[in-house]
Formats: structure tokens, sequence, C-alpha cells
């Protein structure tokens, strides 16, 4: 079907009949590790590609628009955040992100896999640069043990940058888990989950925010961007918000941080935010 | 590479080292026309795809996306739009979105190959819904010539709904095309073209924004906006207006015109407004 004059990485997303391919140089490392098997591939066009376990994780060219959106509208949504968790985010490039912002006093990422990590320092050093910053904590651990361990109310935003719903991942979208955020996050504390593709992933999207609402958060929201390397190209971020509401972000605090994003910015904030589940849900007939 | 069970469509973005592949259930139509090669698929998962000289044009599932952004942001900026011209579009699913606006009197699609139209009729039924509308006239010529023969100032908004920018397409990105537009267009008026990948296409952009400042228009956005079926799920619109400003949407007039959208609303507008094309360039380096 494609060309066999090149080597190729296909992504075949079976339950939504498409598949996503790379024209790649080499193969620069495979592992397998107690939790998954990690591969990264050179592409001719898209810089390193790492691939756990046969699914698409990052490449070098697009990761920016993932790392940005998973990010900063939750850290522009908290009026003060200094105590940042993020739980799985082994490339490391999430916690760049965080560590970009000048409120925050501590960044603690907990990995399962700390292989993630040691392949993304060797292919991916552009997302590792602030990994040695002191404020930064990287623990390779169970993080759905690590969140029962902490005391109530002590992280302000939580940040879920986890892998497909299956595999080591999944109990990362069950109800306890999210209960378990709940009860560490403090007083308008935020939690904020990769929540697959607006377009393919409604179901799951739902149980998601029935998940948040029953722990107990009170304003949640869903926030489209595009991520090319991922199904339909089209990705989202669910946000919930333990006490209040949900705000739209203050152009003069994001101008201050002095952050050089190259996708997020406080209007295309505004426009995920108005991203309407249930009108895309509308037309699923005429497919 | 990709499963041998399944029957497969590819499109092969040689250029930019990517393929996307849909299962395919059966072949619907393949008609040579003077212009150009048409083929009808019917796909496991996204409806039917229509593909022209191997290039995806539209899925049933996702053209939604494509359809309401190169059409709302246009109608919704300009005063009182009553006069819509379509180069291309053949499909018919902008001409259904410009014929949603209550202010609009008359919309001409100009489209060079009526099969398009034909196989859409049949295929795209749901596109096609408007086609009978009083105000709708649809023509089958060539776009660049009935630009040229238009009066001066006849014109309130044209929208340049083509393929890409080689084969039949190929004039409508040069800058002879681009002044006689700018001539055909009222006060005010707006021309609006889709203008490919924010990531993948920027040196085409830049092409586009120069060709619009060139012709005198006064004002230019680029709108970003997810399309799955597109190389690399990323896709643009650009705007330019004849004189004055490129203003953001009042939502009281979008609550007032009483759309359908399933994607467009006037927040979304202002993050697709809110695209900055010189910080994602400002990446290209690391991929």
């Amino acid at each position: 079907m494609l060309s066999s004059q090149h080597d190729w990485f296909s992504e075949w997303y079976q339950a939504e009949g498409v598949a996503l391919s790379w024209t790649v140089e080499s193969h620069l490392a495979h592992e397998i590790t107690d939790y998954q098997t990690i591969d990264i591939y050179k592409t001719t066009h898209w810089g390193n590609l790492m691939v756990i376990d046969g699914c698409v994780m990052l490449t070098s060219r697009d990761n920016f628009l993932y790392h940005e959106m998973l990010t900063h509208p939750a850290l522009f949504t908290h009026p003060n955040p200094e105590d940042v968790l993020i739980i799985g985010g082994g490339d490391c490039g999430t916690l760049k992100e965080v560590l970009a912002h000048p409120t925050v006093a501590s960044c603690t990422q907990v990995e399962i896999d700390e292989q993630v990590t040691r392949l993304s320092e060797k292919f991916f050093p552009e997302l590792c640069e602030r990994n040695q910053d002191p404020r930064a904590h990287l623990l390779f651990e169970d993080g759905l043990a690590y969140i029962q361990g902490l005391s109530p109310g002590s992280v302000d935003i939580i940040i879920v940058d986890s892998t497909d719903p299956i595999g080591p991942a999944e109990g990362l979208f069950g109800p306890q888990f999210v209960q378990d955020c709940y009860r560490a996050l403090s007083d308008g504390g935020i939690l904020v989950q990769q929540s697959e593709s607006p377009l393919l992933h409604l179901p799951l999207i739902e149980g998601i925010r029935q998940n948040m609402s029953q722990a107990g958060f009170s304003d949640m929201a869903t926030l489209g961007f595009p991520q090319p390397s991922y199904p339909s190209g089209w990705w989202s971020a669910t946000l919930a918000i333990k006490s209040g509401a949900l705000s739209e972000p203050d152009p003069a605090r994001f101008n201050a941080a002095g952050l050089t994003t190259r996708y997020y910015n406080p209007k295309v904030h505004v426009g995920a935010l108005a991203t309407q589940l249930g009108l895309i849900e509308r037309g699923k007939d005429s497919s």
C-alpha cells in the first residue's frame, strides 16, 4: 500500500479504521522494560519518534502542542500555583512547561517507568533541559500509590500526563484515582488529565468527566487542540477545579510570566475552553 | 506494513514523510474528468471518502470542521454579508454553511468540475441539502475567468475553497487571482482562502499573505483549526479584509443567527484568530 522503497512506522488505530505512518531512517532504540516496550525511531521529517507498546507518544516536531495545552491552561487558571504534581509525563516535556512558570516552587513528576525518562534525556534532550532545575523532583514509582500517600490538600495542581487507558495507565482513568486526586488537592486546586480525541473518544471523555463530578469537583471543561501525531490529529485535556468555577485566563498575567510558547496564549485558551463536546457528538450518525 | 487483511486507502504526503490511511469497505466511484481523477470510497469508520488525484478532499465524518471554519469566521466578521462567491467548493459543504446565514441574499459557487458536485450529491447528500435554495447559484466554469468578468465592488465575500495548489487550483494561489478578488470585492469585503497546514506549509501561507498584502488588503489573519483528514490534522483559513481591520465576532449576532454549528462559535473564532504563525515556525529547527 505504501511505497516499499521506504521504511515506515505505522500506528493503526483499529477501533476507528485509521492509521498514521511516518517514513523512518533508523530504529534508534528498542527496550523491553518491566512495564512496556519502548521504541525510538529517527523519522525523515518529524525528528525523533517515541512509541510505547505500538502507540505513538511523541515526535520532536509536534509535541509542543500537547505539552503546552496540558500545562498552561491549568497553571494560568489557578491564581498562584506553587506545588505541582505530574503523574506520568516521563518524557519531561510537561515538566519543562510547568517550570516555565515563575510561581511554581516545586514540581514532582511520578513516572512509573524510569526508562521513558532515560530515553527522553538521550533522544529528546530539548524536553529535559529543566530536569536539573532545583524545583524539579523526578520520582520513578507508581503514581496511584503515590497519590494515596499524599497529605490532604497538599498540592495545587495535578497533571495526569498518561499513556492511553490500557496497560499501566488504566488505573489513571478510574474513579478511585480521581477521588484520591481530589483529596490531595488544596482548596481551589486543579486536576488536568489528557483525555484523548474529541472526535473519536467521546464516551471516554464523558467517563473522565463523570469521575470528576462524582469525586466532588465543582467545575470541569474539556479543551480541544491540534495534535498531529495522535489519532485524528485533534486531542483534548480535561480540567476540573476543586472549588469555584474555571475562569478564562488573564492576559496580563500571561504577558508578565514571560513564557515562550508556540501555540498557547490566552485567546487560544479561551477558544479551547469553548470546545462543545455535545455538538461534535450531534453529527455522529452521519459517520 | 499495514494489515493485508484489510483494504486501505492511503494518502502519502511525501514532502513531509507522513501518510494517513483509512480502512475501506468498497470503491464506490472512479471517474476521470477533463480536469482530474475523482474516487469515492466507503470507509469502515469515517463514512464516505472523496479523493481527487490521490489527495483526500473530505470524509463524511470530519468535513464539518473545515466547512464551518472556512465560512463562519468571514461571514461573522463582515457586518452584513449579502453577496457571497465561492470559488471551487464543488462538494457544496461550504455553500451549505453560507446559506445558513440569514443575511445572505445570493451565493454563487463557481466549480470548474461539475462531476465533483454530481458525485457529492450522490455520496455526500447531507452537504447538498441547500443546493435547491433559491439563493444558490451553481456554475461550472473556470473561477479565474469568472472573477475577472465581475463588476468591481460587486461581492461582499469571496471564499476560495480549492484543492491543493497543484493542478487546476494552482492559479488560485497566484498574485493575479488575489488582485482580481480585491477588485471584485465591495468596500469592507472579505477574501478567505483555505491555506493548508500551519505546521507543514508555512512558506505557502506566507506566500498567500504576501499576495493579499500586495493586492491592497488592509488586514489579514490565518485561523488554525483541527482537520483530521488532511496532512497533520491541523489546517488553516487565511482571511483578508479590503478596508479596515479584522475584528473579533459579536456573540450576540452569532446567537441571533440561530446556526447549528458543531465546532464554530465566537470563542472558537477568537482562539483561531490567535494562531501565531511566527511562533510555530520558531521550533522548526528542532524537527
